[in-house]
């Protein structure tokens, strides 16, 4: 693996590493982890990298790294900049023949978003969008359970945070400096960081697809320039309601994810507080708690698992779910041979498309006096 | 206290009832619990009354208990008829010189709910409404921790039941028939049945008011004629974003009302399924879990309790507490003292003109094509 | 109903009027309320008694309503004294004819109580004993749950309070004063302050006996008299193992106490914090959260319950389950009926015989060098 | 790194991997993975490793690797077979200059587990033994916050566990099979396999030491040789009292380990099953919840998370990060640096001696009809 991004100071950087090495399937080998080329030297040496492999940007790294031969070139490039800097390298990474692991959201905007969908399909390389939450097991299980639930009527997920309930942005914080930034984030701030979360979540889970919304967006921090709070309500295409809530200014939230989803029959529920649980809710019968490692689980759910029941596992081996299920269909590819089912299920450049659709729609939406906007 | 409805199989009749007489300052010695008047006389020998105070009728319970005097007049009617059967009664027993209880939401329509508040205001009799949720103590200690909190941004209530998940009025279900049928419910069904407690709660808490609001208004069981399922996004009078969401078709929910306050420095939660806590979050802090019956309450809060920390009060003292403040106030007035600041703190004839106006923006939303609907 | 004890200050006299009232079977309508004369007919006057009924001791009150006839007269008594006032008014009630309710631990100490066991046996009257925890419908709930757990292998009551972590009997604490003392308590502190509940539930729930003990008790407040803390290893008769801890002493604990089963096929759980669910563990199946109020809960468990599925109800709530179950059996015998098996589910005379059997052994253990003590 | 263990279906070996590599500061570089010549050999390709360090026993790969020279040798052995086989390779590792990472109980016996004490004091090494728990960050925020509770009363630790409530030993259970044969395990089942890890949190928590403990040992299930149930009582150097519970036959229970002790003026309890919160309580203020990855917790919680709040953490992280503070050591070590306070937190072969005196304890006690047993 090839790292694009991830230099000091960086959150999402060295949490790719974690969950990208934590199996042992993948290897650091090459990066260039930052815009200037004494910083990307620097983190090299503090992930042992050999000094040679480490590049002074993303442009010599894939050109230098698709110049060398079998055991020798890296077999994928992991993008963790923020957002305008995802397409080009990733567009790049793919017609060097490079399989292209990127962060989310997908791109700048919803034309970058498309034209990537292009370049993905043509060049027929593996892509993996870390949505982190669909890695969970639970949340897979949710998947599989969600068909007992008879038809869906509604769904409701809502993504909390409250770390920019003060303008960070006005400081040195690095994160919210980015986050907050129109030139960089692109045109959503909350409902592209964590509300694409939380819409690619819910549709994720149900298999249903969001057909109409209907969005209050707000900047509630003063001299902020992107939403930093919002509330959707949301139309699926079976006819099921919904509601997305995503803010960063829930002032003593940290980063409880939550979905509910109802259908005829029973309910289940999810949160990020306890990922290891999944509940279901039945009219006529005791909720039923189940639990991450054990055996009455669905083959899926097993998969997505390194510890027996009572062990939690959390965040990083989330992350490192779509890793290692992404490293196996790599190394199948280099082998010549077809994936399993299960290691296809990570998110993709289509879920990179319906997320980059849905910050356009919801920021439309905003703006509308209309009560529904369609989704684009 | 006397008594019109509750007769036979009325689930809220008997709760009043546990209400009321729990702390032994009300008494129930007069009642008319059905409109069949064998009815009635069956329901008082079950609950040990004198069978001459038992009544055919409220109007002749009214009329008979007006022309006695002293200890052996009642002092105040209760009222627990479905909804189409409230205003009058009240106006009948307001106008008798009898103070009135009357279960939520206060009327069938908007226009009832004023004239109602014009009969409280011209009588000058004591007018409480059983929004049950604010008898709590810990919504009463959540209301004196909100000014803690900074300015308000963001209110989220949720009231998910699932009990009319299948098409229970259908079958003979007495709560199901008359709660789903708008000639007895009025034009809402859950957004009157469980939407106005909502509503009063985030108002209640808050201390602030709806301004406007965009509702997602669905039935979502065939042949169902009214309501079972709402979303609605609130605006209020500071600014503040917000959400409520009522439904009766979260299959597999019980009553677990909950709500959540934030403001510039932190935020508040509640749930009713563990109504002796609260938990204040704050972004710097350990979040903190306040209990009732502890010392470090506000004396509100104390006065609404009866039991030391770790034993649990539920419903019936929430319900409870509003009846025996209503009942100081009373015996305040009969003899002729002036009542406490805290024993006014009853949900009265106000709250029930702002639950009917919401009842009718929120359903007029429901219909609307454009975004916002002002608060009627 | 006349009342023996609970004047001014006495927590627990409170807690008996609510749960006595609150379901409109029983009425207070005498009192001896404190061995002060002038502080009965004060507390007698605040309870809106007639004054001819408030006595100046129990012995007037016994005699003169036993001297009253037919609907006059009180039908049973219910003492609430502290421990050292429990047997003389006990045994003069059923003497002259009344049933009787008793506060917990039954008496002074084990002689007391087999003789009040052959009173209530030579007398035929009903005799009920509040350990309010059997109260619990979720507690019935588990008594039948627990014969789906296979042979019962471990049992695990926990009884956490912290209130006495200081020396409150040095300040004017009237709780604290009594319950430490003892000349009023009796041999033992906590472990017959609520050790005695724990106990009483960890055979009413399993249905076994406890055959051996080794208790570890402690006085850890430098200065208290008895013990305040303490943790037993116990044996069953059917030769399963046990743990109960009671302490008054871990500091911030209000009053959780929770109770743990295991059997050959799976366990139960309850926690007072939450008491109105039970949660069933499989070894391989997920875990089932049961509800009070639900329908699928067994007969017993509804017939102590009063509200849907999510109205929470509580400590006053299972105090009043012991208090109809016994009117209901008292009442039967007034009109010379049986009574339902359901109502005779109250604890009655031989737990009080056991709970002061293991308030000996406890101590007694507690004293001895070798491992095990036979129960008494 | 070199492994001794963990071949296939292991599960403790795959745990040590993920743990030690997962911070990219260890490399897995060698292994003897299993007494079976070709099974280590098999396992050392599917890691990936050059077959040439892959030895057909553990003392060839000391040996082999001892003759290497600077970076092209392991530089610690991390030892994860049965408790049988730790002392004889940790022993020779470490006489072979390697540093030694040790699964626990450390031996066999007592007595080894002294000779290994004085093998480490002689050859300087650094030696960690895997007690898990210890890990957490919130479990090192529970050590400094227990210096505010004032003088510790009460400690209560309980491990739950429900695997062994049917006879698994008699199928093929690898796991079973080993950890309840006292020619593999030692002298103590459960004890030693899980009270082992349960004596070390409230030891390593409080920082008090046990003196004495009084245990009722058991096999529950039919046929087993080793302990599968067991309470203790305990009393500590400061005169505070205890209570430890392990268990494998608590059917339905996974792996929740808690800690709860309380002081003179607070209390505190940490949830395996919720390892990033820790819960403070007080006698006369909200309890708080702590919240790993948060501001306000001490360095050495900070030191040991990687991800910020609300981003959960899990066993594996609490695991690799007693491998990442060994790593820092060894790495200070080669490079002649002085290691950071916080970098020698993790077990070593103290606590490892301490556990195997419990283990000599707690089954003598089990044994004796004597209440207390002194701590050997």
């Amino acid at each position: 693996m090839g790292m694009v991004g991830g230099g000091p100071g960086a959150f999402i950087g060295a949490i790719h590493r974690l969950a990208a090495t934590m199996d042992g399937e993948i290897e650091l080998v090459a990066g260039a982890f930052s815009s200037d080329p004494e910083k990307s030297k620097k983190a090299g040496e503090t992930l042992y990298l050999d000094a040679k492999r480490v590049y002074a940007s993303y442009e010599e790294m894939i050109t230098q790294e698709a110049s060398l031969t079998g055991d020798k070139k890296m077999d994928f490039v992991s993008i963790v900049t923020p957002n305008h800097l995802h397409f080009a390298p990733a567009k790049l990474a793919l017609e060097n023949g490079f399989h292209v692991v990127l962060d989310k959201p997908m791109t700048f905007d919803l034309k970058e978003a498309k034209e990537l969908q292009r370049v993905v399909s043509a060049t027929g390389k593996y892509f993996c969008l870390t949505h982190t939450y669909s890695g969970y097991p639970m949340i897979k299980e949710a998947r599989e359970r969600v068909k007992k639930l008879g038809e869906i009527r509604k769904v409701v997920v809502n993504y909390p945070q409250g770390w920019l309930s003060e303008r960070l942005e006005a400081s040195d914080n690095k994160q919210a400096s980015w986050r907050t930034d129109p030139s960089r984030s692109g045109k959503a701030g909350a409902m592209g960081d964590i509300g694409t979360h939380a819409f690619n979540l819910a549709e994720y889970v149900t298999g249903l697809r969001v057909t109409k919304l209907c969005a209050d967006i707000n900047k509630m921090v003063a001299g902020r320039k992107l939403d930093d709070d919002g509330s959707v309500l949301l139309k699926f295409n079976n006819g099921a309601s919904g509601v997305l809530m995503a803010s960063q200014i829930m002032a003593g939230e940290e980063n409880n994810l939550t979905i509910q989803v109802y259908g005829e029959k029973g309910g289940l529920e999810w949160k990020h507080s306890e990922p290891n649980s999944l509940l279901l809710k039945w009219p006529d019968a005791p909720s039923q708690i189940l639990r991450s490692g054990t055996g009455y689980l669905s083959e899926v759910a097993k998969h997505n698992t390194r510890t027996p029941a009572g062990h939690p596992e959390g965040f990083i081996e989330a992350f490192a779910n779509h890793y290692r299920n992404f490293a196996f269909c790599v190394k199948a590819s280099i082998e010549g041979r077809q994936p399993n089912e299960e290691w296809l299920d990570f998110p993709g450049v289509e879920d990179g498309v319906r997320g980059m659709a849905f910050i356009d729609s919801v920021i439309e939406s905003g703006r509308s006096e209309m009560k529904w906007t369609e989704m684009m």
